[in-house]
């Protein structure tokens, strides 16, 4: 099926609306929008969403781990899973993964105008806490859905010492049922349209990502100690200071990343102690944050950091821990969903190129269940994370077109 | 008047157990002590040291600036000024300021003890406020006593929201009376013992300092703004990291102290913002302290620090704003005091050098009026501004007995 023509007489402005719609939930008068996991702005997102889909026809739940479903039960065999997610940063934009639910929500609704018949079942999904921004639980709810063990995590507790066990409990959810979500096993597929997050597309004038991998990390947070001391009093020979530590650290990982093509590495929370201006640092305590899209790179760069940071310790003289706080792998999308992204792409007429995905998603979990494939609209200037966070108009109606497309091409 | 015999007579015992006794206003079972700016901790210390100074006879006041004063009014002309400060940073030690305090009671307790008769007055002081570590105020109680305009500073806010104003009126002060305090040009001379607050001493197993000079200080904050972005998203090439700029200022600076000899340089607060680990930093809000011995020395580096910034800046693509935000120019001591301090530590048989203070001292505001002197004991480890604190009971002793001699001479 060929939805080209469609494309001609579809118009994204329903679309817009939906998203509009959405960013009430949380919005903010500067346009940023904060609905973090287990949060009654996340849940009248849902509830927005759920009529929706009711309204297509669609069996709606919310399953144990917070993930909202909505079901077309039509065919025979393994669903085709598609979604994204609902929650934000805080002080986040107001497209990082309500784009991939609402345009999920208006494929399956054009889908359903020009009288598809898909041969298997189509899910909608919106995972519960991609972010992890709340509780450093990241990817929650695909994690759940692909039945990883988080029976860990129930006693971590957000910024008001309200642990995720409180939290789910006032939601009227029980922590303890978590891993009946798991169900991954019954789909046959996942398909996510997000946007890029990146400045990539915007900046080589192009409209579609197909996205070829997404990239591995590894998280670790360093702790350097010197001695603190008076900034005055102590000569430069005798110091032992632990910013410096850090500096150093920084500038050898940025020269290191600069000098490989896949690899990124980020310096971003930082904390000087004492905090003195007239006392030399005792203390930084700072994270990691290292990505690379191949196994082999992202164990080069991690031997990188960890021979760097001991070689600068031992230099300037500090106690160091290097503590690894988060580990995925890199992983390559379906070869299969990646041809028909770009196939589908290509029947919309669209600008586009292959590219790796230097965030996480929740297709980095479930794609190691099942066959996954993801595809980017462009992000202006790259911008996410941030109420500056924007795609055009004409993007959104494309990513749905192209999102629908690949669909049909999926289940073809 | 020579007191080298009576030091063989002479027992600290007395001295460390004021110490002891002024260590308990604001002190913590971790040994640390907390007596800032015209908190009750400070006044109970007050209070103490005043009814040691009644004891020998003294007439007792505090001045409109709250600075504690002892007048032994004897002999004809200006007095000579001994003293320090009885202010704490938080959690410091329980011998910065203090010490000369004490030492400058005792050494009158001695000089009255063996029957001399100064030809004139000897006031001992403790000025209110010279770390600043409260209001931002340093200096507080010499600058008023000097006779500086303070007027601006009435409004500036502690943590907790009180202002200055405010908290003077809470302990029965005018805050514009301030002005009432200037009486500089009453004095002849002023006089201080204080611990070095650095290694040197210690490092070098001497006993007595002899300060020649006073080191200027710059004090800069500097907020370097570039974009907050994804940190997996946002190829090295285009990321404008704030914290790289930070970090290379940091260095720079660091070599550049390092080829001097008598320069100092350090960045000891450092915010970094938003202050994700997976979020390039966006805003790196840093402090940058420099000293050194003389103008020309201080000159150089200040325009080291402005080259190096709006260079790091510009290679960076970063935004920079640069604002001084505390200037104190060097102080060379006054050559016959310096002669007359070296003169005592060596009748009373100390090793001694002369040195500079890295630290910024009362003597430097009241040195700016009249001829001032300093002398240093020795830091363990050079350790100050911390509970860690600490000094010999012997050099304790010492630095009492050469301080009662140096009176002598200085008087001679």
């Amino acid at each position: 099926m060929d939805l080209s023509l469609e494309h001609e007489q579809f118009s994204g402005d329903s679309v817009v609306a939906s998203l509009d719609a959405l960013a009430r939930f949380g919005g903010a008068t500067d346009g940023s929008v904060t609905r973090v996991a287990w949060s009654g702005e996340l849940f009248d997102a849902y509830r927005w969403t759920g009529d929706r889909m009711r309204e297509l026809g669609l069996a709606v739940e919310i399953d144990p781990a917070g993930n909202l479903l909505g079901r077309w039960e039509v065919g025979k065999g393994k669903p085709l899973l598609v979604g994204s997610h609902l929650d934000s940063v805080p002080s986040g934009g107001h497209l990082d993964g309500v784009l991939g639910v609402v345009a999920a929500v208006h494929a399956v609704a054009l889908l359903k105008e020009r009288g598809y018949e898909p041969p298997r079942p189509v899910w909608i999904i919106a995972f519960m806490d991609e972010e992890g921004a709340r509780f450093d639980t990241a990817l929650f709810g695909s994690r759940a859905f692909a039945g990883d063990d988080l029976s860990g995590l129930g006693d971590r507790s957000d910024a008001a010492g309200v642990t995720l066990r409180e939290a789910m409990a006032g939601a009227g959810y029980d922590f303890d049922r978590v891993a009946d979500a798991a169900r991954a096993d019954e789909v046959g597929a996942y398909l996510e349209l997000h946007i890029e997050q990146g400045p990539v597309l915007d900046h080589e004038h192009l409209e579609i990502g197909v996205v070829t991998s997404i990239v591995g990390l590894r998280g670790f947070r360093v702790r350097m100690r010197g001695q603190a001391n008076h900034a005055g009093t102590t000569p430069m020979r005798l110091r032992r200071d632990a910013f410096i530590g850090a500096a150093r650290v920084a500038l050898a990982l940025r020269e290191e990343a600069c000098h490989r093509e896949t690899v990124t590495a980020n310096i971003g929370k930082v904390t000087v102690a004492p905090g003195g201006a007239n006392v030399v640092p005792g203390l930084a305590d700072f994270t990691i944050d290292a990505r690379a899209t191949t196994s082999t790179e992202l164990r080069e760069i991690e031997e990188f950091i960890r021979v760097t940071v001991a070689r600068v310790a031992e230099e300037e003289r500090l106690d160091v821990d290097l503590e690894p706080t988060f580990a995925l792998d890199p992983l390559q999308l379906a070869p299969e969903i990646v041809d028909a992204v770009e196939r589908a792409a290509r029947t919309q007429m669209a600008a586009v190129r292959r590219m790796p995905s230097g965030a996480g998603h929740d297709a980095q979990v479930i794609g190691r269940h099942v066959p996954a494939g993801m595809l980017f609209i462009p992000s202006l200037k790259g911008i996410s994370h941030s109420p500056d966070e924007e795609t055009l108009p004409q993007h959104v109606e494309l990513g749905v077109c192209v999102l629908a497309q690949t669909i049909t091409e999926m289940l073809a």
